[in-house]
């Protein structure tokens, strides 16, 4: 699992090295520090910990997580919402991030493209999403997520 | 048409001064740009105009679309798709933004959150959007979109 991870970080830091302009680039340190909040919340997800998953938040009435049913404002309210859609282990299910992109917008602003993918024995559920990422204070944090589920 | 416009930026101005923290208040200024691209947009579309539509996004490969089926990338591809999915004057049938939040992330970035609603005669479509902004040599413009359709 750590190799795995490893190995998806380095390609990460080549991917985004080579494939992103100056305008937009971000740094390797940056993408690796975003990589490393969206495995933790990999991570904690499949260990059914909500309240962890959440830590990648920015823990703020700023926070905004908008979803198939509309926007979602604060961080307290984000995180009921994911105790709500998600009551039981069974409907966490197992959890895999796939990062498409992340573009710089300035020094201290990101944003990501990826894709999540929901296995579970009461039906897989997919979809992809937009985060807005700021550094705060040297660390990384959502400000905006939305999340699109084709199921 | 222009009168109510108008109330309709000052109120937006009331409500982006009294409604936002220090930390990311946006100034008046800048909302009001992003208002008029918006507001810009709005009358392209119900023109039937998707090319002068399309102004409002940065004209760039790091554009990002992403839509019911996942992300499209550049604003050829962008633009494309747009065409694609509205065909026909009738299929864009008449656009009404409606903005709920403007938050800077830093001087030079913002996102927005709002809704948009599509009456048609062959069928009414709304939603609502994310969309990322950044100042490009003075202009507001659209360098992510993440719209999700309830229709």
């Amino acid at each position: 699992m750590a190799s795995n991870h490893l190995v998806y970080l380095v390609f990460s830091i080549f991917f985004f090295s080579f494939n992103t302009h100056s305008q937009d680039a971000i740094s390797v340190n940056d993408s690796i520090d975003i990589m490393n909040v969206m495995t933790f919340q990999e991570k904690a997800w499949n260990k059914g910990d909500i309240n962890l998953f959440m830590e990648g938040y920015l823990k703020s009435k700023e926070l905004v997580f908008s979803g198939s049913s509309g926007p979602v404002y604060g961080w307290k309210a984000t995180k009921k919402r994911y105790f709500k859609s998600y009551p039981t282990l069974e409907s966490m299910g197992q959890l895999t991030f796939s990062v498409k992109k992340i573009k710089s917008l300035t020094k201290k602003t990101a944003y990501l493209i990826g894709e999540f993918y929901l296995k579970r024995a009461m039906g897989d559920s997919f979809g992809h999403f937009t985060l807005i990422w700021k550094n705060i204070e040297g660390k990384w944090l959502i400000v905006s997520d939305h999340t699109s589920s084709s199921k």
